[in-house]
């Protein structure tokens, strides 16, 4: 990716955070990142092609946090501290939390939306799916546990939390709380023989 | 409620689903209500207290739908069948989940209805968090389930499917189908002492 392209698509992520993707115009973006709208238009053809664009950028810096933020040695641990990544006070965590909390309320009102979000949407879903086979073979997770219904109820839990916490009805402690109380039900450790008989 | 004002209301909820809270005046509001808006702002004081008693009455009129859902006869069955109720392609639980979703996403951006939120959001929980008391002192939860962390959860996840659902990523039945998987490790059924031992 071109430092040009990154920049335009870290302000359009800003702007979306900041003032929402409703109403938002080309021109808003390009003076956030700086450049002359015919810039943004030659990239990204248009306005959805450019917030297409946004949400995959945006897609994309939550991998790079939630992998930043597992420093765990089990592989469980490491899905558990790859989710509770999504839920954190730090300015740019906060901003793509913002942003993609915006986004997946807009594809309601703008379907040109729908697939790139679906797409993303799915790819964390299948992320998420990956490591949880990974470590239900690992013998970490129970092996009743699905990976791919567990990751679907998962992805979208801490998609509900944060919403929670973005609109300042949980601190982000609390949701990461509740986040990691829920895990243990959804995607359980597995039991030795003498846990199981308690 | 008057009838007037409860028309007041329901319009409010249909403005809100179809065009989203951005940008909506209360001109529009009048405009689908067929009043004029010198009589909105005489019930309601202003934007900012039409759109806190639009809240309330979206969270009632869910409660409705809910009540109205259960025809099971175990507490836990009753308790499933009412989170189940949120994510139904009728058009009024439609419109009504829509208008909550845009509220949750608008509170981010729109200071003044974050309390309003926050306070019918408590409600709903408080309410799944007695049920799930309920369901457990009747020996169909689990004892080990915590009602106030599991209402939390059940009610975020309700929220989370729910917004994949209306942004058209999972249908209302695969959305349901999922709500009730996470349901079983949630809040699961009492087992007896035979699937213990399984």
């Amino acid at each position: 990716m071109t430092s040009r392209r990154e920049a335009i698509l870290r302000a359009s992520a800003t702007a979306i955070a900041e003032r929402g993707v409703r109403g938002l115009r080309v021109s808003d973006i390009a003076e956030v990142a700086g450049v002359s709208p015919g810039l943004l238009y030659y990239h990204f053809k248009d306005r959805d092609g450019l917030l297409a664009a946004a949400l995959t950028y945006i897609n994309d810096q939550a991998l790079t946090y939630r992998q930043a933020a597992s420093g765990s040695s089990s592989s469980r641990e490491q899905l558990v501290d790859y989710l509770l990544a999504e839920i954190q006070d730090l300015p740019e965590v906060v901003e793509n939390s913002l942003a993609w909390n915006e986004l997946r309320a807009c594809a309601v009102y703008e379907s040109p939306l729908r697939e790139p979000l679906a797409q993303a949407s799915r790819q964390w879903t299948a992320e998420t799916a990956e490591a949880i086979r990974l470590a239900r073979t690992l013998g970490e997770i129970a092996d009743h546990t699905d990976p791919d219904q567990a990751a679907v109820t998962i992805t979208a839990l801490t998609e509900g939390l944060s919403s929670r916490w973005l609109s300042g009805e949980l601190t982000a402690e609390e949701a990461r709380t509740h986040l990691r109380a829920a895990l243990d039900a959804l995607i359980p450790p597995k039991q030795s023989r003498h846990a199981e008989l308690r």
